[in-house]
């Protein structure tokens, strides 16, 4: 199977009547299921419950929620008033499923503008909803062709999480360098942290390889730091949930150990992602919101609990990555490196504003 | 409940009947079974397949599994040629089930030394077994006693793996010294790192904690460095499977890991470990056998496949930790600190003896 195929999100019909399918990442790799969302609060549901993730394929699917929810107002023949309310409501609520991504902000907020400047006809959020997707597949793919040359023959990587095809538009941005660079038929190989608690990258990351046939290793999140000690390890690259505007990283929880490992060895770490991940607003890492998740995602497995009852977890969905640790952020504007506030303002073209397109 | 209380291995009735009951850690923290081994070769079983783990319990248990052999060999009226032969290919298949607790070896070589001494009584074998038994618990509660100075009123400590009452004789190594302060009336805190991929801190040490009533925190693996960036973790320590002459410290994968981020976040990092699991034969970690268990250990869980089939999967049971990272080793005989060959032999007392008592 070729990358590009891999989607993880298709809007099916015509603005008036269509839905959103989602392929149910919580099913993965047992079993390929896509559903189907025909309203806002089913893709909320989507979003809150993880059959959809990834930052960017998250912000997608809210704008295409939007959509939805334009549709159904339309349908029932709400004034321009009263779509524009309809948006409002649409995007409090998908806003209100998962605190740390910032490209559902970014989306929600496009959706807001264009509400605002009088758009109330679904076609018109449906027509911003399918640019989203296909703009995050096209820069992803720039992100792949940027950085694949920085993917030597024979090199052996390290990735955390899943920041491929089924996390974005389409291709992925950790994922898409190893996807160009292995079109071009360099020899390669992924070492895959399985991810605890949710084991994004044994279920999601190796399927997405598996599919396209990328050789990879399985490992648990404690291996990787002893394979860098046997220089097994040429690089270290994940995706992102949200980039401060100092160029701090917050990520798949687990992704800080691996960048002060990759310090501690001298491996290169590197973060792919979109323009739209960065939040200029937050001056630094501190100031990210963490969600913090069920705890059951740590103790219960298949119905098992792995721990004594009562035991007290913690389960923050994501940590941060200080700038300093990170040796580029690969967008599909260009390379940001070294990794500051002003480097970041010159790649990406400031001054940035959320709600704009960029 | 207190820690002493907490035990693994009992041998019940007489040298010439007696078996060896073993608490199937396996099936914890949901099932409290213990189970009977009457052969050699139940207990050689009952080590390759972790029902006990631990370096310290897998040596101790495979002494009890000499003194079975001797047992049936009394019974079955063998001449003292015949119970030293059978004492030897006892030693053989106990010391082919993990490669890479030293404690097995040195427990064994033990056992063929007294068999060379011309002992043939499974009484004799029996009182072998039980001084070790109760040499390492009692060793356990020096090495706790040593270090619970350390633990101060408040404190948060990060442990990896289970190196508690489970792995051991009695007590435990890493968690000897946190049972101590605690029974001291000192308030504490255990960050368990749960330890993929057969989460001996969620199942064991989580369950231990509970038991004694010590204060913990459940988390994977990949959270301890966040903990650590925010300041929540100011002590980390783990025990040993095996330690080389350099100091180089082989213990559960992931222990490196918490290593390297201890170093990197100015937390002091230590290690528990009887004089039974230095191997000076052993010049560094490079010379330490790494056991690479099954790879279902990742991709299975309660019959459920969590990743691709055909995916490849690299699991090794442990990792080396060099001594430039390792504060202290605590053992019986006092800590060692700076860790380096020359401190080693001084608080061990050299020349060490692999076959003689320490």
């Amino acid at each position: 199977m070729n990358a590009r195929d891999l989607r993880c999100l298709a809007f099916e019909g015509d603005a008036a009547t269509g839905s959103l399918r989602v392929l149910d990442q919580r099913l993965l790799p047992a079993i390929e299921r896509w559903f189907e969302c025909r309203s806002a609060g089913a893709v909320a549901l989507a979003i809150r419950d993880m059959a959809v993730r990834g930052a960017p394929a998250i912000g997608i699917a809210a704008a295409y929620g939007v959509a939805i929810a334009v549709q159904e107002a339309n349908r029932r023949g709400y004034p321009s008033i009263a779509v524009r309310e309809a948006v409002e409501d649409t995007v409090n609520k998908l806003g209100a499923t998962r605190p740390t991504a910032v490209n559902l902000f970014w989306a929600l907020e496009r959706c807001r503008t264009l509400a605002a400047q009088g758009a109330d006809e679904a076609s018109q959020f449906l027509e911003l909803a399918r640019a989203m997707h296909e703009d995050d597949a096209q820069g992803n793919r720039r992100i792949g062709e940027t950085f694949a040359s920085r993917i030597e023959d024979g090199m052996s990587l390290l990735t955390h999480c899943n920041a491929g095809a089924l996390a974005t538009g389409g291709y992925g941005t950790a994922l898409a360098p190893i996807y160009v660079a292995h079109e071009s038929g360099r020899r390669l190989h992924v070492y895959v942290d399985e991810t605890r608690p949710r084991l994004q990258g044994a279920r999601l990351t190796a399927w997405e390889l598996s599919k396209v046939g990328v050789p990879f290793t399985l490992i648990c999140d404690g291996m990787a730091a002893s394979l860098m000690a046997k220089g097994k390890i040429q690089l270290a690259i994940t995706g992102a949930d949200r980039i401060a505007a100092s160029g701090d990283v917050a990520n798949k929880i687990g992704t800080y150990s691996v960048a002060v490992n990759a310090a501690h060895h001298q491996v290169p770490f590197h973060v792919a992602a979109p323009a739209s991940t960065f939040d200029l607003s937050c001056p630094d890492g501190a100031s990210i919101a963490i969600e913090e998740r069920n705890p059951s995602e740590v103790t219960d497995w298949a119905g098992e609990r792995t721990c004594p009852s009562g035991a007290r977890v913690y389960n923050p969905s994501f940590d941060v990555t200080p700038a300093r640790l990170v040796r580029s952020i690969v967008t599909e504007r260009g390379e940001i490196s070294p990794v500051h506030r002003e480097q970041i303002a010159k790649v990406l073209g400031a001054p940035m504003d959320l709600a704009q397109p960029r």
